[in-house]
């Protein structure tokens, strides 16, 4: 019998390593990865590789959980992103994707958070609308090549027929503002972030299948998402959140507009506190520089593959999903 | 016309990123990659993630070209290498792969190093023999890959014919000691290491191909590669050295005798640096215990992915290889 919550330890993780839910986790991984790769392929993606020690530019919203990095007397970075070097091939390949390995120095250990974890990208020429295609294509895909090769092993987690329902019919999608409406009663203010106790509750709401919540506030999102031409407050953003797991994809539109890029990087939450530390908009020149040169309308997400995975699996534990779970108190 | 020289520099390099060259060697990398990832999904490899910010059981033999990096107060490193990982996974799949942004804090910039680059590693059940055959078919596969998507972008580098020709014939093998029989001229002793001229005088000897170099001495190979039953002065290793990129591949069988492999370690000229860094064999415990409990007879190799690119495109300088070479001096 089957017990995955085994691997929720990290101490003591090497006796695990060799244990048949150690290999249940394992070969749905593989799967999974290669259902990602199949569609990039399928649709054109270019692979390219992006550097994982890097400058400022390989942050995403939260510089404070960055690992710092010396390099030959450089302040450098463990990269949480590959996105910004992502962004840069899109005028040449109008499709690209990378797969790093995001590095997160977050300090609290717990259940949702990993302070290393795969993180598939990837950028297209277009807007949110051709890129939530592509992002519910590559999930759906994922979740097919797991069917296909462990049907029986799904079937004895009881994950079948609920990864059969969740491919059936498109993902539903609500708009943030929407999603707030319905949270009301849980005292959330409209400019909130959900907490993942509310995003179970929407996807309670939407019939426990992985759901979109488009048009977050502009205010607590990463400064090159494109705002919206109707409703400057928002921009045109989606995250899915996926049962077990939540937050699982950050998909949006990016800003192509310099001048109002450079205002959005200046006024972000993330250039305070980089202020502080010295940063200032040169830090990004290499970026900015090429939207300006070349300010092609794109979009692109962020796939976390372990909340892909603990989703697939059923479980309530980021831990469960790899071999190695990195965290605070514990290296492998 | 094609220059591909434009892209040895680093400084500046953003300027580049959308430029035909970068565009050559984006689709080349593309279709290495996909030829490495479609025979191994044949040969019945399955991908396992492995972490990338470890103890010291990330290091190969190069200990002092670590990153060291601080994880909650633990002295961590980033990894050069996943193979005492994907080693430990081999109990349970036989033949396990991964691929990984390997990091080696090389001071010298010059045009053979990186300071990271992706590194493929594989890992099997069986003897050298096995593994050489895979790891002649994996690269012959990335070669395959590269003709059949850009053959016309092959021609106009003037590489097409010459990568056909190294597809033509099983590559060639030579030992160590044959080797240095050769280079006897050149003044190298026995038990000292190849020279990268010493290489490209022996792959001219050999028809200007792919060359494998095989039962190295044990002194200057890494501790697990296991002693030669014959002569317990050599491993059962090789090192495929190719055309323009010199050494591209290692390879070797793993020691699986435990008590022979705690000797080794003790003994390694790494060991000896480690040591007076206070580490002691308790820092490889939990790969030692694997092996003491599953002395199950594997090999594997590492595929240094920007050198197989170089050797493709036929060019003197690793940094044109990719978008981002990373050196002293240099972050993107």
């Amino acid at each position: 019998m089957l017990n995955l919550n085994r691997l929720k330890k990290t101490k003591g993780r090497f006796s695990l390593i060799n244990t048949q839910e150690a290999k249940v986790v394992d070969v749905i991984n593989n799967s999974l990865i290669w259902g990602a790769r199949n569609f990039l392929k399928e649709q054109g993606f270019i692979w390219v590789e992006v550097p994982t020690l890097t400058k400022i530019t390989g942050a995403c919203e939260n510089v404070d959980t960055l690992y710092k990095q010396d390099h030959f007397g450089e302040k450098a970075y463990l990269a949480q992103t590959g996105q910004l070097y992502l962004e840069a091939k899109i005028p040449l390949h109008k499709k690209v994707w990378t797969i790093i390995t995001s590095s997160r120095a977050e300090e609290l250990a717990d259940d949702r958070h990993l302070n290393q974890f795969q993180l598939i990208e990837l950028e297209r020429q277009g807007d949110l609308e051709a890129l939530l295609k592509n992002t519910e294509g590559i999930i759906k895909s994922m979740l097919k090549e797991a069917l296909k090769d462990n049907s029986e092993t799904l079937q004895e987690l009881e994950r079948y027929d609920e990864l059969q329902r969740w491919l059936a019919e498109p993902f539903p999608r609500i708009t943030y503002t929407k999603a707030v409406g319905l949270l009301k009663e849980r005292e959330i203010n409209w400019g909130d972030d959900l907490t993942s106790k509310e995003e179970k509750y929407l996807i309670s709401v939407y019939g426990n299948k992985p759901l979109f919540i488009t048009h977050f506030p502009k205010k607590i999102k990463f400064f090159n998402m494109r705002q919206n031409d109707d409703d400057e407050e928002v921009v045109n953003s989606a995250d899915l959140i996926m049962p077990y797991a939540g937050e699982s994809v950050g998909a949006a539109e990016r800003e192509n507009n310099h001048e109002r890029l450079v205002k959005r990087l200046q006024e972000s939450q993330m250039f305070k506190i980089l202020s502080s530390q010295g940063k200032t908009v040169d830090d990004f020149k290499d970026y900015l520089d090429l939207i300006k040169e070349k300010p092609i309308l794109h979009s692109g997400c962020g796939i976390g593959f372990n909340r892909v995975s603990q989703s697939v699996l059923g479980v309530n534990d980021i831990r469960i999903s790899t071999n190695f779970p990195l965290q605070r108190g514990v290296l492998y």
